[in-house]
């Protein structure tokens, strides 16, 4: 039998006997770990040639002999931008794509509370206060320009369109056209597409061609009142600029849930900036069932084309970086 | 020409165009008023046989000779409770539905909120804290139940369809079927529906049969962990139990976009109960371009109704309440 190192807390015994039916008939022993048995796991996996985790520290214990680690997150920048974390410069790196429903019910919502002004609501009933009507915005019949069309991108804009969004523009590296989206553009015309965006939401992975990508220059391109939505990695905006632009009122609001870095420091001048929403990287929750079941199935589909030599439906480009 | 009496502060020029073309042409006269003209629009009622409003004051001046009062909110209790609003005791009296789509947004943000632990999420955050992930839910896949299936409860169930939930459950006094819920039930059935509602919308007018129709007893039959959104009239809810249901744990949350009495005094029970979201009703605002929009839509559809002898569409039952 060939060996399968799983290293994760969130499988339930479904799950676990799920991926023992899927490995068995293919030939494969999957071997369970906790993640309070980091030891055991690094001891299993000098004999594995798969490892089903999301742990930078076992993969840096693993053999030359790993051919294929299966990372259950989506974000798999730390394991791209460190080649020495792999024994085995061939191994296989596949993420997942499993995150796109639970993230984009996070924009819908921080969109939603962008729109309709909540962070300005929320301050007044904080001192138990009362406020007249503000002019608010909605989903229906508005405009949104997303950055990525992946799976959080695709489900975002799958959304913004039920709930009745007049136009969704995506931009993502190849431009190439993708369901779901009215417009689809490469990201080289960025900045020609920014100054019509009312609504931008970023869902990029980190490489080093999204790094600062929306920066001072292209939050100026943004026309007055405009919103900002991050799901993808902090490194994608630059901070500052960002919280200048929202003190300054020239942007209407800012949700993010990924900062540089993380947790953003206490002295950071992104806390207190005017209508921010932060949260605490959390809009691709795992302790959704669906998202859980989605990752194992993913999983156990990439076993499935991994054992008849196939191509990995969630291959990562090491060097590209995602 | 029988003359119009139109006092709105929100009509936009081509409103006022829109509604003067379908009166002339139905042999009606218009006459606009904002609402810092008050003594003038009451001098122009006493000739008029039709007004077009929300103000309980200029209703009271109004002549006998008033046949049809349209009301341009959705809310038509004040009317309702003081018949002596009306000088013409069979005076016609319409509200409008063209709140559904805005309150809808309001409903699914605010569940948004609840389901993924916002109110949590947000006090760690207002400390410049950071959390890990909390057990959050979804719209998919989840159940809801709506009391109240008219415009809003309707518009409110179409959203949560298309986002995925798995059951709406509708109730309303008829228990008639209507479009977008898996099941309608009378509302007499309420009480062997709560102990299965995880997800609680309420859309109910404000009348004598939903004074805390949500009382402490029916908060009792809610299951651990449910969330309570109210969008109809603060009155539907026995305001102390819920707070002390909210404070013991025992629900998940509540996100009250009407309360009893607004403004909340400030040293309500409500204010500062565990997971709660109090909006100072705004949630069918009006400064949306479509919620407008459809306001003299459906009053001139109404008004060629009127004209035509045909029964009008918004009408209210003045003894019912809605």
């Amino acid at each position: 039998m060939r060996n399968i190192c799983v290293y994760q807390e969130f499988l339930t015994e479904l799950h676990k006997a799920q991926i023992r039916e899927t490995a068995e008939r293919l030939g494969f022993a999957p071997h369970f770990f906790a993640l309070d048995r980091f030891e055991e796991a690094k001891t299993c996996l000098q004999n594995c040639e798969v490892l089903y985790a999301h742990s930078p520290d076992l993969l840096r214990a693993a053999p030359v002999s790993l051919k294929w680690y299966c990372c259950s997150y989506a974000g798999v920048d730390p394991y791209c931008k460190d080649p020495s974390l792999f024994a085995n410069p061939d191994c296989l790196l596949t993420n997942s794509n499993c995150y796109g429903v639970t993230i984009a019910e996070h924009v819908v919502m921080v969109l939603l509370m962008l729109l309709r002004r909540m962070p300005e609501y929320e301050a007044v009933v904080r001192n138990r206060g009362w406020s007249s009507q503000l002019p608010i915005r909605s989903i229906r019949d508005n405009e949104f320009t997303i950055l990525g069309t992946g799976d959080i991108g695709s489900n975002v804009a799958e959304r913004l369109r039920l709930l009745g969004a007049a136009k969704i523009t995506g931009l993502s590296r190849s431009g190439q056209a993708r369901e779901g989206f009215d417009e689809a553009l490469p990201i080289s015309r960025l900045d020609e597409t920014l100054p019509q965006t009312r609504n931008l939401i970023m869902a990029l992975p980190s490489t080093p061609e999204t790094r600062h990508i929306l920066n001072r220059a292209r939050i100026a391109l943004l026309p007055p009142g405009a919103y900002v939505v991050n799901v993808g990695r902090g490194t994608a905006i630059q901070q500052e600029p960002l919280a200048e632009a929202l003190n300054a009122g020239r942007l209407g609001g800012a949700a993010l849930d990924v900062t540089e870095p993380e947790p953003l420091p206490p002295d950071h001048p992104l806390w207190g900036a005017r209508n921010i929403l932060i949260t605490p990287h959390v809009s691709g929750n795992m302790t959704l069932g669906y998202t859980c079941d989605r990752n194992v199935e993913l999983f156990c589909r990439d076993l499935e084309n991994y054992a008849a030599g196939r191509p990995l439906n969630g291959l990562v480009d090491r060097a590209r970086g995602y």
